[in-house]
């Protein structure tokens, strides 16, 4: 192994991204991806590096697949890699990195990336770039087509960048698990290593946005909450004993009925919606068992909350109305958590002074969810300043979809924007 | 006063039964009909004479009137009688009547009649026969529509006919106040003169059957419970502040969705009602207030308490729901009890020997309701019997319509049939 | 092959439906009993055979596999015999026979026998007589578990009994098809060979009554009826767009809350579930499509119609509401049509005579449902008269349980009772 | 008969305001109030005055009251007025007045100001100036309690104040009846003599701003839409024979229960409310009639129409699923509609010069429902400019209560910033 000492070139980001696009794994399976990015940091000579239960709060992850699913990623990683002792600390779904860098005295930085797949057969289009130039998903039927093959190679290139300047203070990496489905942002903001931070970046590939343009805060993420809801009764013959079952059903109409007409709120928009149900009694069968998925979403953080103890209140009511038992999983949340103005700022006057002549916007709507927003909220109530920055990538097509892609050019900004950034600070 | 001590004539039963009908108070409010009857009963020379708190148990009445509406016909009974002595132990709604002769050993047997009107404006028509001979309703709006005038004079007249009688034993007559609402007869069976008696006899007069015809067992009363559910929230503008309130329509709207869904029984038919529902906000205002009657039946008391059960848990969870509170006020019940087959075979005899050639119904279902109920399943429960009997009076219209009447004839046909039957056990 | 012209020995009737009992067929998949149907039937002689499209109206055909489910049964059908002639027949789910036999002038005179089984997994248990004596279903998944196999066994050996007699007029068998699913008896009564029946019997084995016992007339089947409903809407994503959707779980909410809230009719009692709910949308989409299977049943055909209806309009006015499709289809249905006096007159009559001193219960409730009651109806519907028989076999275990079986005393007990009462008329 | 050729004092503006606070009138019911402006408008030898019908769309008029609601405030009017010959052509709810006064080449200018008074029941405080200076609402139970007598004094004094001053082209002022109910805004855009209007002015006084402080443009106002929904069904006996009634509550529930979960709207916040809900059935009969008020807003006017289009079809799908009957009345209408930037900058700058050292706000945020919007917009689509002002009063008590009251010197601040307006257009 050779240890990296200088920044990255483009074809070394080029091909960092490109490797981690042949490979994408699912929230919470980023099994071999973990190992990769442990491998990149040794290469460095990063002074401390914390996989699994050490990088985040294994307590506060959300949405984690069931055992066999774990497994079945977990052993299509141990048959790629040879890192064994890596491996191991990863098994059960404790995957992800954080990555600590230390020189002197000086303010702690932080820059967020994630690095989950999406569950997307990617296209087989020869015009699709990664059909052409081979780099196409090697696992069938899931895809890197959120650009987080991007956000590690941010992540790993900003801190070479970093370990090749000088620099007075502390830089952190954190590549977090499972933002696609809004489930690990809340564990990592939860676990040992951001309390400390004094300003944190975080960063998104693409949105629709050209190559070279970077937006220096992106801001308004619906606060988002998922929820899987089970309803449990007692079956009963429905012709001869209707009386003697406890409903599932009724308890779930009951519920979801009184859901979707949640109070609008005076402090603006929310969102609710009910998907997925499933009862699996016959006709003739009053139904034991209904399970339904809900989603609720809010302007801020609070919309969400005020959704999300409704849709709690109601499902336990509707339950005890029908004699039923409830269970309401949360799967998945995110929060709002706008940039702050003085790091906005900060990446404002990088951008504007670059050489590469970027075009600047200031702040935009995200117009979507984000958990990163977690660990920017962790830094602000501590007294930091955090910010997320678009970097455009003229993606050809829409993000979650299979022909998703970014003009490689976009790594190299991202890449230069975020460490001179995280440098000024640590200057 | 001249004591009435020999058994009374036609004229004097068709005497009574005028003026009561010219009389009638609605439930709980019968003030001047008890002190009629205490009249009555003083002039027979009756052993004991139980009125008000002393006649049933009062924390047992459903149903009773806000005290503006009983204070309103407590006066005008005041106006009509100079029986202050009696009238002010009636105060508040305490209307009814116990009446306890006593000679000797022997059984205790009792008869029960109910002694309410209805609020209903009596026919004007010139062919009503009350409006022709003079007797109708004096209490416009209010008239003795279901034959209870007729129930009061049964009472009187089987007492006279027994004290003037050999009979050897304890015989009672429970003036019921309240049954339209199905308000006093669980109030007449908890109290305490019910418990001792070992036969009991009811009556009804009419039921679109000729005069001449005695039913000796009216059974499959349906059991019914009358609930006021009342919803409280919270108001709030409903378009600056919708999640301010604490919605009582939407609450309401919870239960009464749920409560028309009501499983269906096994043991047979069920029925369930929402009617009267009352909102007074305006449509820019979040509803603090609904309220609603509901009403539940059954084949059986059970399926009526399983409907009355899931009514009270539908409306305390909805309420929970929309974090509003609900009360269930319970305005009136009734139960199913059936005639035991030994005194519907004595009345049955009496009623073939009857030298006036009576028609015999052994048995028939009443499709209905009655409270009478209660006190049959308490003498029941003591190891006693009862039935309740029909009795035949070619009514011209329906019970409960404003030109309902009976032909006269039938009061001395009940009189003699209940006091026979009566005395046959007090041999 | 032989001819068989005497009625058949007990040995023969157990070989018949132990034969039967091993290769258990579904509704609609009756590919390979309906062959050995026609084989036999072929062997006695019948003057007449009637399958497929000619047995019944095919259109009327409820709750039909989809297509690879019956090409999977018929091809292994076909794997079992090589009477292709008839099996080409029966392709797309044309199951079920008639046999017509005739000898001069005379009533016409029918036998109702259904053919299928169930999806029930059979005992494996050593005390279970099939696996004892090697007769275990060999089609794992499915069983004969309610009977059918004796039904069959009784169709063939009525008829060879019958063709070894003297008779004069008409005598008809039919074997119905997909009488679990309530699916074929509407079927084979819209066909072209019930209008000239006179006299109809039909039969169930079992129902938990000891074998020797006779019950000559069953009624008061439970008129039931089962829909797939389908709601289909437009997807939108729920965050972005929650107006653009035309929400189908919105639209099945609407329908099945009131579904369950059919009024009580004042004939009696009904029911109504709703079971099997199916919705896949992600949460964070408006579902564009809900199925589930409704089920309601009435006292009588009229309450289950009235039922039914009452779906049907909720369904469609709920799915317009919110501006979706809606289909229902009617998956199964029944009647209720009981027994002619007369027939079970002449029943009871052969059943107290019989040398084998059988008990006799002249009526008793079916307390299921049964689609033999839509011959049985249109028989009636044309002057003619019927009955449906129970034949007691001591069943050891439930009917639809895996350890069903039955005493096979009970299948020459109810070959003889109803050939004699078929040759009573046909003498 | 004096004629007012000279601008008015502010005592006479005070004078004036006070008369039409001491008479209120709600709406479609201002008979005297519509007079009393007339006879102003004669004095001050006005070109035109249309009053009625001729004032504005009948046709168009929401919410109009019950006749014998109109018949009591019109037999009031006409005791106290002699001027029959204008109070015949108001019967009947034809409120309401537009004076025009014309001079010359030159544009059409307009102000729109409203008359109708509040079922609000003024305060007797002592210090509650109209108390203090006797001039308290002389029609107890009603109050003009938003300042609209206010506004027609401004009416009245801009015009005289016009009159008095050189002008060339056309001046209206339009006295629009029933504001609160959002019941006359629609029916006077839609009337003859809004059509021609270059530029609209409209105001209002107080909404908690400081006397001498105005808004050159009020926007934002919220659309809204009230309804009275009526179901009627057919009522039956509860116990006997639910089936035979159609229900108007379960059509009702069926709907209510939708409406509040109309889906939410990507393009921003509604609302939704349903109030005032009657139901008269006693418990034991299915419900035959159901009214209810339901309101909805949306942020724009395309989102009022989209939720009340939704409602419209809530309640037919609603009532045909339960075979009731259902109509939706329309009882009053607001849009949305935005002040004009032309207009807004010729108000500020009128402000800003203002000789009384005015404060001006440019533009602020309505935040209520007002239908001089439809005014505004009328005007807009035909290629005209319209604004609507605030004129500070240093209200004590909010709009709506009993305490409300402005500071009279408000009344010469918008009679001199209108008048000014209109002038500067009118040169």
């Amino acid at each position: 192994m050779t240890t990296q000492t200088t920044s990255p070139s483009d074809a070394e980001l080029t091909e960092l991204r490109r490797e981690f696009h042949r490979h994408p794994e699912p929230g919470w399976c980023e099994f071999r991806t973990t190992v990769r990015i442990v491998e990149e940091l040794e290469r460095m000579g990063v002074d401390e590096i914390h996989v699994g239960p050490d990088a985040l709060d294994s307590e506060e992850r959300l949405g984690v697949p069931d055992d066999d699913v774990l497994a079945e990623w977990f052993e299509q990683a141990a048959a790629e890699t040879d890192r064994t002792d890596v491996l191991e600390r990863l098994e059960g779904g404790h995957t992800g990195a954080v990555a600590v860098v230390e020189n002197g005295e000086g303010p702690t930085v932080g820059l967020r990336v994630d690095i989950d797949a999406l569950p997307i057969t990617e296209s087989t289009d020869d015009d699709h770039r990664p059909v052409a130039e081979g780099f196409r998903s090697a696992n069938e039927g899931y895809m890197h087509a959120c650009g987080h093959d991007a956000h590690i190679t941010f992540g790993l290139g900003v801190l070479r960048t970093v370990l090749d300047s000088e620099f007075s203070g502390t830089f952190k990496v954190f590549f977090q698990p499972s933002e696609e489905l809004l489930g690990g942002g809340k564990a990592m903001a939860a676990g040992p290593h951001v309390d400390d931070v004094d300003h944190l970046f975080g960063a998104h590939v693409g949105l629709d946005t050209p190559v070279g343009t970077v937006v220096a805060g992106l801001d308004e993420a619906l606060a988002l909450s998922r929820m899987d809801v089970t309803f449990e009764g007692e079956s009963a013959h429905a012709g001869l004993a209707p009386n003697e079952g406890r409903n599932a059903v009724q308890a779930f109409i009951a519920a979801a009925d009184n859901i979707y007409a949640i109070p609008r709120h005076r402090e603006g928009n929310t969102r609710v919606n009910v998907g997925g149900i499933h009862a699996d009694n016959a006709a003739n069968v009053i139904a034991d068992r209904v399970t339904a998925s809900v989603e609720v979403r809010g302007e801020s953080t609070e919309l969400m909350e005020y959704m999300r103890d409704a849709v709690d209140r109601y499902v336990e009511t509707a339950a005890e109305m029908h004699e039923c038992e409830a269970t309401v999983e949360l799967t998945g949340e995110s929060i709002r958590q706008d940039s702050d103005e003085e790091l906005v700022e900060l990446v404002s006057g990088i951008v504007t002074d670059h050489p590469d002549s970027l075009s600047l916007v200031r702040r935009d709507a995200l117009a979507a969810s984000e958990d990163a927003t977690y660990l920017m909220q962790a830094v602000s109530e501590n007294g930091g300043t955090a910010t997320y920055l678009g970097i455009g990538a003229s993606n050809p097509s829409g993000h979650h979809t299979p022909a998703f892609d970014i003009d490689e050019r976009s790594l190299s900004i991202g890449v230069s924007v975020l460490s001179d950034s995280a440098l000024r600070l640590l200057a």
